[in-house]
């Protein structure tokens, strides 16, 4: 994909590049790669962003495969980049100082499940849909879904979340304990297994959403949830989004413990009726899910209802039979399909922002009238019950003046959603795409703050180097 | 109170504290005090660490008088100890090096309430029951509950939880944005009022127990829950601890959402009993609250009441009305009081693990036989959803040989959590009185990592030094 090349950095002496990839290779035959494909995949970004390859891929099977790479790197001064599946958006994984991707897939096992303690052991390359796959027999899950089948490792790097944090929160809700392989290779933990801890510095937290760039994620200890007796999906067409937003600030305030609650605006249903051959009202779309008991789901959805109805919402269905719940969801498990039908073969650019849940209608209507002020196609699918809302943007990155609405589409999304109290983005990190909105979100002093956590770390800047702080 | 003396450190230099000091009451006027008496105040513990009293408190009422007091002693290169309501029990606000004291009690406002989006924007001085009866007219409240009406900037500072984290989590997930006055003097904002963000390193959780020793917590936006429908309270006694243990953690596999589940241990009931005249069996207990509609309420009363009857409970019985509700709770409301009564006149030691929850009947066991063999009065008090429970060790710590015993009984308290994969500390903080056990607990790198943010962060060390990791 074309779009915007992220700034490349000085790149390594060429005789030290030199000397790491021969020291790799001595470690790790024929698991160093570098085939311009596979280098090109593991700096491929899913986005706008253009692909700065590294100079190598090291395919890791073990933590000391990881203290390795990371030791011969710091010796020769070369950028590690850790790589999960690629799926991150905001060029997470791109290289542009060159260097050498981990690539952490094989790194894939559950190690320990304590069912009693609702806890497990993983290793960072397991991916969401694997895992829970592992789990279901002993009736667990663990509830994170961002959408993509991505890492564990990859998805507490970024700070990931998804439909579900509503009930079950993000990454940073979810993560105990991790190892984390430093700058200088050395392994530290950074908790136990207990539920809660006061006892020091919260190094969990400090390698969340960090994106690899104070140290690299090897082994993390993760909460899981016990699988629900009942699931039930419901739907409810809105008058309005005001009228949407307002039924799911009351159904929070009353403390409806909803397990999801996705907003599709008017253009996201009026693809998704296309795509689907589906007939729903072409207004704000609300679909929800509810996880309890038979009886807790039945009372809330009863509950939903009202409020619903209060808020100039619809007919309200809902169901907990598997099939019946599929339709219910339709819209929203082929959203990406259906946004791509709108233009069939072009790009989806990605973004997202987060807002105080009272100011979403606002911030998603004056973000509908610049999509169609800059003439774009852009449905949003939001995660109402957090304030926090995508756009996929169909455009041709490749076409310099639509390309230019586009950026000035995202940009003003920002500026928007800091203006009302919000974040640049909820879920999807900062990467490359987004650095240069941290110092007006957050003010000098905090990126002063980051920069000299990135420094005290990572002296030789050779983790994931440009991205998040660039030092 | 006697006990051991922490650590003293490296006094400033007299003509450098004078100059502070001269500074500090040119500034600040007769909010500067150096009496003796509250001076002592200041450095008093509630618990076996000795006083040290900090030269001079300073009586904050704004945030640029924080920024003022830290630049004053960053110039003198004098210390700075953030003091809430001095409720710490590890010698958090201890002054082992001298300096000044800043008591943020008169930093008490609420600032803004956003209902709609459940937050409150807060000075770190006010008191958490203060702060609920402000938000009771608006339907709201903040759930973190310790125990103490502690500031919420200490709770923060400490990482503090309590009775009702088992449902509402931790100071760790309850707060959104933070302000921090840095070393340097400087404001460093941590986020925004979006319930999530992946914008960059998590500022908020590095001073989240940090204690005071990174930056000084001058404003904080916190989350906040509507007040349920209906609180309802249940009690149950158990043949056995296991019994006790296997019951809350199968209503946690089964997602019942309870608000509070506390365990008391043969020892308190029998505390209890005398103290408030009840006729307990004398056996483990278990206390629950229930918050939710009343249909909720009744649902999980009858699923806890179902697993209660497989696990050896008792009669279990459960109530919403405020004044049955108070009866069923007795015993946990006058716990201190009953303790104290066993050794009219004497000290209580307070002290705290955690440990995953499959552990917890094993620990506590082991425990109590350690508390007969070394002939100590300590009642048990758990907050037995989260694996973390309490001792209330009767003490007189002036007497050495009886001191040595529970000093032998915390020390091996805290190897019996760690070997059990638990922390030494779940809701207490490290302080002074537990850092001897942070590297047992999570390895020398870990240390390393902490010092590192800590040298980064305070290079003058100036900010509550000798807590935590003394560099």
């Amino acid at each position: 994909m074309g779009g915007t090349e992220a700034k490349s950095l000085p790149r390594p002496d060429a005789k030290a590049l030199k000397g790491a990839i021969d020291a790799l290779a001595a470690r790790f035959g024929n698991r160093l790669i570098t085939s311009q494909a596979v280098r090109e995949q593991h700096g491929h970004t899913t986005t706008w962003l253009k692909t700065q390859a590294p100079d190598a891929v090291v395919m890791a099977q073990s933590t000391p495969d990881i203290q390795d790479v990371v030791r011969i790197c710091a010796q020769h001064r070369v950028p590690v980049i850790p790589f999960g599946t690629g799926t991150s958006l905001e060029g997470q994984v791109n290289a542009p100082a060159g260097g050498v991707s981990i690539d952490l897939r094989d790194m894939n096992r559950l190690l320990e499940v304590h069912q009693e303690d609702l806890d497990c052991v993983i290793e960072p390359g397991i991916t969401r849909k694997t895992l829970n796959e592992q789990l279901r027999d002993q009736g667990l899950f663990f509830p994170i879904d961002p959408g993509a089948d991505a890492s564990i490792g990859g998805m507490a790097s970024t700070r990931a979340s998804g439909t579900n944090a509503v009930r079950y929160g993000t990454m940073r809700d979810n993560v105990l304990s991790l190892k984390v392989v430093r700058a200088d290779g050395e392994i530290i933990t950074t908790g136990t297994r207990a539920k809660k801890s006061s006892a020091g510095y919260d190094l969990t937290h400090l390698f969340i959403g960090a994106e690899g760039t104070l140290g690299i994620i090897s082994e993390l200890t993760i909460k899981l949830r016990g699988i629900p007796e009942m699931i039930a999906a419901a739907s409810c067409s809105f008058e309005s989004l005001q009228g949407a937003c307002q039924a799911t600030i009351l159904a929070m305030q009353t403390g409806i413990p909803l397990a999801r609650i996705e907003l599709l605006n008017e253009m996201q249903v009026r693809a998704s009726n296309v795509y689907s051959k589906l007939t729903l009202p072409e207004t704000p779309l609300l679909l929800l899910e509810f996880h309890g008991t038979e009886g807790e789901v039945a009372e809330h959805a009863k509950r939903f209802a009202e409020i619903a109805g209060e808020c100039g919402g619809g007919e309200f269905a809902w169901t907990a039979k598997a099939e019946d719940r599929t339709k219910l969801w339709q819209a929203r498990h082929d959203a990406y399909w259906a946004v791509r039908g709108l233009r069939p073969g072009g790009g989806v650019v990605a973004t997202d922002v987060c807002v105080p849940i009272s100011r979403l209608a606002d911030c998603v209507t004056e973000t509908e009238e610049d999509i169609a002020r800059l003439r774009l196609l852009a449905p949003i699918v939001g995660h109402v019950g957090d304030g926090n809302f995508h756009c996929s943007l169909l455009c041709d990155v490749d076409d310099a003046e639509e390309f230019a609405r586009a950026e000035e589409f995202m940009h003003r999304l920002v500026e928007r959603a800091l203006a009302m109290g919000g974040t640049c983005t909820g879920e999807h990190g900062i990467g490359q795409g987004k650095q240069k909105y941290l110092k007006a979100e957050l003010g000098d002093a905090a990126i002063d703050a980051m920069r000299t956590l990135k420094q005290a770390m990572d002296p030789l800047n050779i983790l994931n180097p440009g991205k998040i702080v660039p030092v």
